[in-house]
């Protein structure tokens, strides 16, 4: 099969799709879709483009015998996080796939994960290209927000309150199970146990979309969290010249993470440090707190309020009788 | 070394370059650069944007063991090629490095390329990732164009001249001296006597942007050349719903290619199938023909005529005495 085949037939011909060459018409915004040099996109009037890229190889990003549909909708996913830390909407994206060979079983799971992580979040593949080598897969992801909307890392300030959507440490404690190189290091093998939600978790993150959107007027920082909560917080303080401190107990952490390890400090190993979990952590001026808050009771979000960003540098995390509990870089606690 | 520092050093701290993180600003149209979880793209009123995305591999696009600075200056060229195929200007471009190990010598030199040929095309790094895994490089390059006046491969009618700028088939010539795993086949031992100016047009092949904006109201159809003129001609058959006749006396080719090749149907294989050109090929309705030729021989570009769009589908080449001569999909000669 040529390359030009097999676009044709795994990915622009998708049938019903707004990837597919007929669709064109159909995808806002797109004036010329796969099939020629490069996509051409037109931009409404008040509109900024956010792009970003992001690439995940075999046997470091997933195990080399994963399952096709996964990879394919979790390559999506991952990249769409970091459009939704920019409370910017979903709109298409560019697909580089490198295949050591033309295996069509393989790419049709790999193609129908993709589109169906599309079709959920509402974006359209609108070029690309195949290559021979190691599989990789980069995904160039483009959203759209309104003229000087975009939430960036850099706008915190002291006092401002810090939240986290949804849960954290899920992924990381089902990274064992995965067998994934383990990047993480502390984690003995009780919780080789991690249920099927917690694996999930890893294999179909939620980029937080809605609520970037939601965030938009609300929020005065936001990042996504893909390399762990201490590490990502540490973005927004470092480009906002603050630091942060952590209220341990307020870590929102899921009843399968509870079940799944037992040990307290374990649990906030993995919701510190863990990663990919492509939460949302953001940080909002205390003005604006009640009305997040109402947006939180209402249901329009899913958030917890974690901490505060101080002046001068650091990060510090304290437990519940207000100690401060000590980690390194990596997450590991020092007692 | 972080992939953070790694970033900072190699590519987000290139002193005075419009990728740096203080250059931003300097950089017309980026609102964020490097250093959040998107770039920020603010375009003009009546600008469109195109963009494009291509991935090269180590072993497969370029040998192992190549210098970094021109694989560097190599990767960012051959996806510029693509944004001068629509007729849009080179602005900014992402940069995806999957590497297998921090080679700091190698970063540089990769670095290093990468910004001479992101200056000589007055284009900018706004973002990127690096990750761990066997080499390969993923470049998303994007340009600019007025609404409406991207060149598609779409726009040809029958009747139309075609033509291709510069020279064709330098790059095959000197693959074999390269070292690439041979792709068109028929080439014999001779021929490793290449010059260095033929792997010169392997390695710095010239996007041929300023091309593209002379082009933009005189082509009707446009298309890059990287699989060969045959191949990617026939795209813009295929896309226009014609056919196309070419006269082999008329393609271009270069004295180094005829030094280095003596025979006149090798060097014809190598015009019409060797690829890695990196040309234009476009075509021009009848009318616009005297404008075009005014252009040529005003030096504004440099580009030969070479056939004409026919009705029907099909690719046929006919010699001086105006014979057909029969090539197969690969370029392969049958007499």
């Amino acid at each position: 099969m040529s390359e030009f085949s097999l676009i044709q037939r795994f990915f622009a011909e998708q049938a019903g799709l707004p990837g597919s060459r007929e669709g064109t018409e159909q995808v806002s915004g797109l004036r010329v879709g796969i099939g020629d040099d490069c996509a051409v996109l037109d931009l409404a009037a008040g509109e900024e483009l956010v792009t970003t890229t992001d690439t995940l190889v075999s046997g470091v990003h997933f195990p080399e015998d994963a399952e096709a549909e996964l990879i394919g909708q979790r390559a999506l996913r991952v990249n769409l996080s970091d459009v939704a830390a920019m409370g910017a909407q979903a709109r298409w994206f560019l697909l580089s796939l490198t295949l050591p060979d033309e295996d069509e079983n393989w790419l049709e799971g790999f193609s129908d994960g993709l589109f169906s992580a599309a079709r959920q979040y509402g974006c359209s593949l609108i070029g690309g290209n195949t290559t021979r080598g190691p599989l990789s897969i980069s995904i160039t992801a483009f959203g759209t927000v309104p003229k000087g909307k975009a939430l960036l890392r850099s706008g915190a300030r002291a006092g401002d309150e810090i939240y986290v959507t949804g849960s954290l440490g899920d992924a990381a404690a089902a990274l064992g199970v995965i067998g994934l190189p383990d990047t993480w290091g502390t984690i003995p093998g009780s919780q080789k146990e991690a249920t099927a939600s917690l694996i999930k978790r890893y294999w179909q993150p939620s980029p937080r979309l809605a609520e970037g959107l939601v965030l938009r007027d609300l929020a005065s920082a936001a990042i996504d969290i893909s390399d762990g909560l201490l590490a990502d917080l540490g973005h927004i303080a470092k480009a906002s010249d603050l630091g942060a401190e952590l209220r341990l107990a307020a870590l929102p952490q899921s009843s399968a993470l509870r079940a799944a390890v037992s040990n307290d400090a374990e649990r906030n190993v993995l919701a510190l440090a863990g990663g990919d979990d492509y939460e949302l952590c953001f940080t909002v001026h205390p003005d604006k707190v009640s009305v997040l808050d109402g947006e939180i009771a209402e249901g329009r979000l899913i958030a917890s309020r974690v901490g505060r960003m101080v002046a001068g540098g650091g990060m510090r995390c304290y437990d519940k009788n207000g100690q401060e509990v000590s980690f390194d870089k990596s997450g590991y606690q020092h007692f």
